[in-house]
Parts: C-alpha cells; structure tokens; sequence
C-alpha cells in the first residue's frame, strides 16, 4: 500500500491538529488503498496540547517538506502559501476542507472534499457516517475539539447548523460535558505568557496573496484583550520585523476575546487603508480599532480585506 | 430561495448534460436554501439527444454568459476555459466534478465534491445515497446515460469499481437493458454525417492552457476510423482556422473507436512534437497516429501532454 501524508496547515491550530489525525484513521478504515499517516507542519499550540493531554496522546511527527514521490492528503487549506514547502513536486491525492479555494492546482484527478461548515471535523463527521465507519470515543473527542476551537464553542458566525449537529452527537460519543471541557480547553490556549511576541504573533498566522499583494492575518484567542494589548510594543516590533523579512504588505494582529466575543486589531504595513476601508472605521492613533462582534478571521475579516484591495 | 444556476463544461457532453438535470434534482431535495435550475453552454450532442428523445424530456435552457448577482453551481468541469463566460463575476457554490482542479478560485468557502471517477454522475448517485433522497426512474436513466457515455460502456480506463457499482444500481432502477440501450446511444453520437467539419471538431473540444501554452483535445468517437478519417482534409482546415483564431499551440483532434477502444489522433499546430514526446511514437506523414488502446482525454492524453509541454 501506497503511504500517505496527512497533514493540515502552516502554524497549525486545534481543528488543523485534530483533524489531520482523524482523517488519518478514516482513510485507513476506508478501501482506498492508502496506509495513511498524519504529520504537521509546526509547534502544536497550547489550546491542543490541552486536547492531546486528555487523551493521553502524543503529537503526530513534524515535517518541513516534501519531495516528488510523496503522496499528500490535505485537510483544513489548500492554499499554496498555507501549505507544505515542495508541495509542487508532489502528487495531492486528496483535500478535505472549509475555506475558499486558491493557488490550488493539480495534474490529475482526485479527493476533493469542501463544504462551508465551520470546522474540517465536521466534514470527517459527515464522512464517517456516510461511510458508515464507527467512531471511537478518542476521534470522537478529538472532532469535539476542533469544533470547539473552530466556533468558539458555537458561538462564531461560521458556526452552522452541521457543526451543531456534530457537536451534539460528538458529546454523546465522547462522553464529555463539552461546555466545561471546551471553556478549559479555550483558556489553555490563551495562555501566552510563556511566549516570545514573534511566537505570540506565528501562533496562527496565515498569509493571503491576492492581487499581487501579500497580507498576513494573525489571531490569537484571550479572556482579556488589555491583558495581551499591554504587550503593544513588543507585538509591533515582532510585525514590523515579519513585514520586513517577508515582504508583506499589510499585517494584522487580531486579538480575540472569546468571552465576550468581539476582537482589538493592531494594523501595520503600507497598505494599513485597505482595513479602515474594509471595516469603514478609522484606526486609532496607535494604530488599533475595535470590530465588535468580529470573531472570525474566515468569514468576517479576510473577505473584506480581499475585497477592498 | 435564492436562484442557483447548474451547468457543466462547453461543448456539453452526455456527462455534462445529464449531471446538470440530474444535480439541480438532487440540490431542490436538499435543504441548502437554493432553487437550482440546470442549464448549458452549448448545443446538445446527438449521442446526448438520443438520451433525451428516450426520457421524452426537453434540452434545458442554454446561456452564454453569467452576471455578477448569479449563484453558479459547476458540475463535470471547474477549469476557467471550459466554463462560462464571466465566471469571475460571478459566485459558485458548489462544484461536483471528477477532474484535476486548475485555474479555479473563489472569494469564499464553498461546497467542492470531487472525485477520481469515471463519471460525475457516479459521484451524484453517492449523494443521493449518503443523503438518503430518492432516486427517480428519470433521474437514475440520465445518470446510466452519463456513466455509459464516460466510460465507453465500461470498457475506458477511467471506469472505477464505484462507476460499475452505480451504473449496476442504476440500470435496476431505470429498468433498462444497458448494454442494448447503451450501445444505441453510442452509436447515436458517432452520426456525424449531418455535421460540417467544424461542428464535428467542436462536438467535445477542450482547452488546456498550462505553462503559457494553449492546447486543444477535441474528441469524436465512432464505429469506424476510416469513416471519419476519410474527411481529413476538411477537417485538417477547421482545425487550423481554429488554431489561427485562437492562437493556439497545439490541437489534438482524437478519433475513438468505441467498439475495438482504440483511438486515430489527428494532429496540427507548432508544438505538434509534445505528442510524439508524450506517446514516444512519431507521426505518419499525414500528422497522425494510431494509438492502441488509448480512448480517455483525462487519463491517457491529457497527462502526458501536460507533462511534456
């Protein structure tokens, strides 16, 4: 059997992490003629080592690249800047995901599975039921996680109504109270004291070409907003290197609070007026503002910066 | 509900045609919110008349180009030069499709079906399955069609176990003898006496444009090689006036017997020696080949060509 690497985005997150394993189990159970094993490609975050914790787990190997005989299977992105070094060279045999589609080309054939749902597990929920494959306590809780982590616990716009089914019947399985479980599991992730600002500003960075603009839009998750905002200064000298060392144009850091659900951005970059345009709102003189209500990096703030550009 | 617009490739084949009806069905069962509608970007083949004249059922509407407010629903194709024009403008939701993804974006998530099938309509009768919705004697007969059509009644190299599955399922459902009713419609679609030589090379003509280079595999499948080759010469002049109107680099015009699977390709432009570096054949002096065994565009012509560009 031909081996497969499994694996999801840059700077990988919860629903990157988790999803990358349960697709990993899915494929093995399935007749398609792969031996599937998930890989990462970066640090695991705190929010997931939290969930690999509980279960006892350890976190799949890392990769940095791939070669030309390799056979990859991609969950949560398929943008090339989002994706593995060398990824050209090798054969995509299959995608599941839940983000727009760009910079994604193949040569033959194959997988391609997306739907607009909040979270990739919720595909792989929907796969192993079509597929009428069981599933075990520990994928159930790692489909859990990613829901959790994806939606806020529900509560992002990208939450929809399949996330909530998935969520509920995943609970069941896993036998988890996932309201306790999740608000533990969110704070865990919200700990950066620990991290260096470059580290707190790579936790989930993704970087978005459009138009012959490079644009990276960073989110980290928090009960407090002034509590990470206290840290401005060493935030903006860690953009301003990135801005530099890669060229970027604009740079946002978008700081989430998961309580009351609303996020403080900090804007650097030369083309800082796509986001006052984006947002019709002026930034402060410290070049910050705050987008009530905004949460989601997916749906409420790269569609409009890509717009306005 | 919102109007949803579904419709496969350019010059539409039997595929094309049948998974656009049989999909816009399968969306106004579903509860996704949209009122599907299926159309087409060309005339109706013969072959695919033939289906049509069986089920007593109207050629749905053709449309030429699409707007800014139109909601697309693509099946059977996603390349930007086999779709309609001002896709750009446009929004797609949703794609079902068994080909290689190339030149294909969007602003937004999406829902993205794919699979390495021999047929989108194999893919469709999955849906209906994993969606539990019913399948119509009328739906099921226009998905056979498309399965016989794709894979040459089974007999292409593209014909997966799924595509004998679902063509198995699906002649129990349409109560139909296949293989006699599948070798009519074949024969059906290589009556090409009525057609000018223009006509038969845009029956199933599809452009390839990858690393600057522009390339189309038309395709036309007959009883008999000779009977078709034997207008070689009005047919090596629309070729060329093609060529000349496009600005193409290279025109593959294939000529598949349907019933030995084999297949005469004609071929014109200035980079005609990527096929014989791509087959390892040289061409008769008449700019021909026979190639053995050889009747898919997607697996046995189209990578070896892209390959060797």
């Amino acid at each position: 059997m031909s081996k497969l690497l499994v694996f999801g985005h840059l700077n990988p997150d919860t629903d990157t992490i988790c999803s990358s394993i349960v697709a990993a189990d899915l494929i093995n159970k399935l007749d398609l003629g792969y031996e599937a094993e998930p890989v990462r490609l970066g640090k695991v975050n705190k929010e997931t080592e939290y969930v690999l914790n509980y279960l006892n787990m350890e976190a799949q190997r890392e990769i940095s690249s791939v070669g030309e005989d390799d056979l990859l299977w991609l969950v949560d992105h398929n943008e090339a800047g989002q994706s593995v070094e060398g990824r050209e060279k090798a054969t995509v045999v299959g995608v599941i995901d839940h983000h727009r589609i760009k910079d994604f080309e193949t040569i033959t054939p194959l997988y391609y599975i997306a739907k607009p749902y909040g979270c990739t597990a919720t595909i792989l929920f929907e796969l192993y039921n079509q597929n009428k494959v069981e599933i075990s306590k520990e994928m159930a809780t790692l489909m859990l996680s990613a829901i959790i982590s994806d939606t806020l616990l529900l509560k992002s716009p990208t939450c929809t109504q399949k996330d909530i089914d998935a969520f509920k019947a995943l609970e069941e399985i896993a036998g988890i109270d996932a309201a306790t479980y999740g608000l533990d599991m969110l704070k865990a992730g919200t700990d950066i004291s620990t991290l260096s600002a470059q580290e707190v500003i790579n936790l989930d960075a993704k970087l978005f070409e459009e138009k012959g603009k490079k644009i990276v839009v960073a989110q980290v998750n928090t009960a407090d907003i002034d509590d990470v905002f206290s840290r401005k200064d060493e935030i903006s000298f860690a953009i301003e290197k990135e801005i530099s060392d890669k060229g970027l144009d604009l740079y946002m850091f978008v700081i989430t609070d998961i309580i009351n659900t609303n996020s403080k951005v900090m804007v650097l970059g030369n083309d800082k007026e796509v986001v006052e345009k984006a947002f019709d709102k002026k930034l402060d003189e410290d070049d910050s503002m705050l987008l009530e209500g905004v949460v989601s990096r997916k749906k409420q703030i790269a569609p409009p910066i890509l717009a306005n550009l």
